[in-house]
């Protein structure tokens, strides 16, 4: 016993003193830092340019795209392993690649029983039959992972009535209807994709009675009106007539039973029987073909001018089908959903490049790698640039060219068409050290969705820094003119400090920034070329969550030759080299003062009178947002004398520190209780009318027909403190750091 | 027009200038750090122990406690006033002071009509009227300034019933009584301090239908059984008769109408008329002269054995008066309180010193500086010292001999008595900075209970930096022996890797930390000298809370000569120094792993049989807890690897990250809905007998006697995986900083 004992202490002494000395050698750099910094290499920078190859875009899009990879399926694990090899490669891989797995509800149609839509007679008869899925017009629309399409976690249900049409589905939509004298209990609803989310439609719906929802794409959103085969795929980019959007019809993101908690094997997870976000009736999504044969012998009046689309006939709203149509005036349509829930592991893939000079600091760049189908465009083309710039920055690492100056982590995450689930879990399981630790994250889903110009979303910080990159990188096609020159032309707007620039739309949740920004509050954007809107009205590219979405499509139609996703991947390339190496954090936080100063003069525009009235005072708003911005010109003053100075290394990090951690300013736990991680008073949704703060927008249109005293208008109130509270611990932060 | 405008933009622009010339002159050192990083200096360290000094103490405490200073009272203003000149003192002050007013709700008793207890018989004639409040026995106990005896936050009321003993007024205590056949309906208890918070008292009292309650402090459990005038103060330490302690029977603490919001006139306030966390009943503290007219002439049964006191007197339970005894038996108790609740305007006051290297990180040192009364030892005997460590450390730093490496943050707060409001408000004013920026908190309050040993509470991280100030400073009175080795012979536990250690007592919220751990997750510690507790049976120094706490009264019996005072200055200003100047921070995290280890086997013992049964198992919480000890070792190792070399100030400043940040990683703001402010997973309140993990416990303790798949399990469940997410949390961010 004794002697064991003795040899264990030897041994844990031994193993502890092994690791202290393998902690040294990769810890304490060989020399230590010596006067002048590490900042942006501008050489390294072209290099990097440079060797982003469009053709080696193109092979990993058609390895990425061969076959479907739907979340959790055998060939989404085997592209996990191809992440993992190519970042492990000792040629071009980077220092590390894991895998982190999660046990998470994701929703399916059955294998046996294929989802139903039919019409039936009033015997019960069934008179017409819906196809099952696309017509196989390349080859690769069916086989057995060519999943059919269905509406992820719809519940299943055999629901039966008469057919009416709701056009978007909105609540107008439905209030409608009614207002026409539309009887919609125990209807169906037709309803087009646009307008109201997945869900919204279905939660309408079933506010007015509805018992089951079909969604179709008209060729009027997608198409420009186009429907015929030969003006479709493959013979363009239209989507064919049996094209069906697939999707997910769950409110929340995230894995839906463990909100707030990383989806482990041993988590707790919310009782099955009633989770909360997934749709209160049956739905399934159908294409524009299918949906013509409906929509077009459906009777009762005409919709209104706007609910008209382009199938070639006068859209009515029924309820029931036309005298003289294909059906008998009563009969009914059948819709048969048998989807069911099923806990399976999907994996994340990290992969990271030790920071050189700030290790703990992370610039976070990632994509989700699972599709719907062959998810050529959505998500691979987002994939396949992530991996050429994960490949040209590891050769640079391995050759001992380079190594950044804070920590890189790229991802692959997974499960993201059910719900940005692999992204959300991994907020959760890293909360604190990404709250710590994260400068930003840059989110390159669909890398092109057509190759007019840029198109960028983000918070205002990282504005200057797409600036920068973009002007130094050329337009794809348009010779001596730089990305930025060229996005200017399609999206700009008149900023009051710069003038006429390029406009950044605001991060929805569209994309797995989401629980970046809006749980986390790290700094965001979201990259992608795409179409010039004054050229097609499409909703978003025509095969979107189609089994059309393949590489042929994209090589044919969407890039050919892959300048625009070679131009993407320039574009967050630098954007990632400029963040990880500059010296200076670029991200310019005195252009939070545009958003707030512009959020204040809407309140002041549209709320001030109506809050006066009930004693709320927007004063200290005024004076908080003034805070602000002296604090924050003051910071760039500062920042501009230390760069022209010799500053400590100390002292940059702390000014860097107030750089990163603005964003995190901006989170309220406490603000929005009732909103699954939404807690960045700025950014979080806006359901009120008003262009403001949401917090105070929301609470406003709930308050504004209540009484004095009302509890919504205490809600009011308290919002507005919130977002007072948060611009004046905003300004605190800017500060001179020993100042309180 | 023109004009004017262009004027507008010179004068900015000349503005702007010159705020970033005098940024750029505070901000960049004349020359920037050299290659020998600052580090703690044991000369500086040695010379300021010298000139700590106990007789500039003693005047501090003279001049503190000379009047009355409740808070937002005049007095209180002036203390406000001469914190904020001692700190601009031209040669002995600080870099900068500052005071931060907050509108917060506070209780009074009313000026024109005093509260009353008195004995009514059946014909409603006062037979006997209590004592206003304390005898004048050293001319301070009268007088405008000396608020009579009362209970914050009591409502007003004059209830009146039959009398009832009810021991410590705990849930136990009244269901005893119900069991003994005792109508409480309509009855008035009195109870004594001790066992059962204030607030609590009356909360189990209401229940069983009570309709007021008295509170009263028994000379069995603060006089040692002494009760006589000569055998009290100003003959010893002893209460005196007439003595009575005040206090606040709050349930939260903060102010009570803006939890989470700091206390601004303009912030939302909760519904005046709905707060919650107030007394249910009327409740009011007398003295035991008084208690023993009642107590000696109650009838009933005898109490139980324990629940016998020292007023010379067999206790009986009531309801109603003896036959044989002062009053006739159906005599009543009548209580007549006229209480109110008022905004008033309460302030902190800041004083900084600006750290030369990492000005922006932060240590504090805090206290409170309103007391019920003259509050010569609560909170008087801390803000002497306080305002000692300050004028020692602001000379040298006036002189240039001395600037701290990192900023010190010295704050005297308002209101605390009430229910620690002004700390409770700059936590939520300055939460994101503090959570940024904050190493530790350093709380002395009462500073001398009495002069035998050092009582530190603390989170283990703080330990070591106490144990090392401790083991340099000599005991005061004890020639040769340090405040370590006289303190390890009162308060000590045998640790399974240090052996034989003085042991830390944990935060609960009895003082001004509690938002700063609670809330904020900052490594926190509180320190003052006590008495043995071996020699007397004390709950706490006799005249806590009374008008008895004087001047005299420290000078003559709690600590002649000051000496005990001069000790606590050395080991707060010793552990001041070391963790605002030491280069590594003197934080120990690998000492949370014992606690992790105890709180892990104290649910092993006590829980894992029954919660399997429940199929919920602790094996991941064991996988937790070893990760936890593996990271903490080898970042020690680590450290130790960094020490013996030549490291980089950014690879030190990341480490101390990973050190200050840790007590962070516990903080979940959704583990306890219901709990206010409290958020940190180790630290909560623990209503549950199992000494483990808070949440776990509680919610175990509320599941015990519910049915299987009841949500009172689910919440188990729920709270053990949040505990395994934090567990987690906190072993990722010890792990080397580029690992995820």
């Amino acid at each position: 016993m004794q002697w064991a004992k003795v040899l264990g202490l030897v041994v844990g002494a031994a193993a502890l003193l092994g690791l202290g000395i393998i902690l040294g050698h990769f810890a304490i750099p060989k020399a230590p830092s010596t006067s002048t910094p590490q900042d942006l290499d501008l050489e390294i920078l072209e290099t990097v340019m440079g060797q982003l190859d469009a053709s080696k875009i193109r092979e990993n899009l058609r390895e990425l795209s061969k076959e479907p990879h739907l979340a959790s399926t055998p060939r989404d694990e085997e592209l996990v392993q191809l992440l993992l090899q190519r970042w492990r490669d000792p040629e071009s891989g980077l220092d590390s690649a894991v895998t982190s797995t999660y046990e998470v509800l994701l929703s399916f149609p059955s294998q046996e029983q294929p989802n139903l839509v039919e019409v039936v007679n009033s015997d019960g008869n069934i008179l017409y039959s819906f196809q099952p899925g696309e017509e196989n017009v390349t080859g690769e629309q069916t086989g057995p992972d060519v999943v059919q399409p269905y509406a992820a976690y719809g519940p299943p249900g055999t629901p039966q009535g008469l057919l009416v049409y709701a056009n978007q589905g909105t609540e107008e939509d439905f209030k409608l209807l009614q207002s026409q004298g539309v009887n919609l209990t125990g209807t169906i609803a037709l309803t087009r994709y646009g307008g109201a989310g997945r869900r919204a439609k279905a939660v309408n719906a079933a506010k007015h009675g509805v018992v089951g929802v079909l969604v179709y794409t008209d060729p009027g959103d997608i198409n420009d009106g186009r429907s015929l085969p030969n003006e479709t795929f493959p013979n363009s980019w239209g989507l064919p007539p049996s094209g069906v959007e697939r999707g997910s019809f769950f409110k929340y993101f995230g894995d839906p039973l463990t909100p707030y908690l990383p989806a482990f094997h041993s988590s707790f997870r919310l009782d099955l029987n009633n989770i909360s976000g997934t749709p209160p009736i049956p739905a399934q999504p159908i294409g524009f073909q299918d949906a013509k044969d409906l929509l077009c012998n459906l009777g009762g009046a005409s919709a209104p001018v706007t609910w008209q689309g382009a199938l070639g006939c006068v859209y009515k709203l029924g309820p029931g089908f036309l005298s003289d149509g294909n059906f008998p005036e009563d009969s009914q349509v059948k819709v048969s959903i048998y989807n069911h829930l099923e806990l399976r592991n999907s994996s994340n893939v990290l992969g990271i490049i030790r920071g050189a000079v700030e290790p703990d600091r992370y610039v976070l760049y990632g994509n989700h790698r699972d599709s719907w189908i062959h998810g050529a465009v959505d998500p691979s083309s987002g994939t396949a640039v992530l991996l050429e710039i994960s490949r040209v920055l590891g050769t640079l690492l391995k050759k001992g060219t380079w190594r950044p100056r804070r920590s890189i982590v790229f991802a692959s995450w997974g499960a993201e068409e059910f719900g940005l689930i692999g992204s959300t879990e991994f907020t959760e399981e890293f909360f604190s050290t990404l709250q710590e630790r994260a400068v930003a994250y840059i989110n390159v889903d669909i890398s092109v969705f057509a190759n007019a110009t840029l198109r960028a979303q983000g918070t205002p910080p990282v504005q200057s820094v797409i600036f920068s990159a973009t002007k130094k990188i050329d337009a794809p096609g348009r010779s001596g003119l730089s990305i930025y020159d060229n996005w200017i032309q399609y999206f700009n707007r008149s900023s009051p400090v710069y003038g006429l620039i390029p406009s950044l739309g605001s991060l929805g949740a569209g994309s797995d920034y989401a629980p970046f920004i809006h749980f986390l509050g790290i700094s965001s954007m979201d990259l992608a070329y795409t179409y010039d809107q004054s050229k097609t009205s499409a909703r978003i590219y025509p095969t979107y969550h189609t089994a059309f979405d393949t590489f042929s499509y994209v090589d044919k139609f969407v890039d050919p030759g892959f300048s625009s996703h070679q131009a993407v991947a320039r574009t967050a390339g630098s954007v990632l080299l400029r963040l990880s190496d500059s010296f200076f954090l670029p991200l310019n936080i005195s252009d939070y003062s545009e958003t707030l100063r512009s959020f204040l003069q809407m309140a002041e525009q549209g709320l001030r009178a109506q809050l006066e009235e009930h004693n709320i005072r927007l004063g200290p708003l005024v004076t908080a947002v003034e805070k602000f911005e002296t604090a924050a010109t003051a910071l760039n003053q500062y920042i501009s004398t230390l760069q022209n100075g010799n500053p400590d290394p100390l002292q940059v990090r702390a000014v860097n520190d107030q750089l990163m951690l603005l964003e995190r300013v901006f989170l309220n736990p406490r603000a929005f209780p009732e909103e699954r991680y939404y807690s960045h008073v700025l950014w979080a949704p806006r359901t009120g009318t008003v262009a403001t703060f949401p917090g105070l927008a929301n609470a406003y249109s709930k308050a504004q027909d209540t009484s004095p005293g009302s509890e919504a208008w205490a809600e009011v109130h308290r919002q507005l403190s919130i977002v007072v509270m948060a611009v004046e611990g905003a300004a605190a932060t800017l500060r001179p750091v020993a100042d309180l």
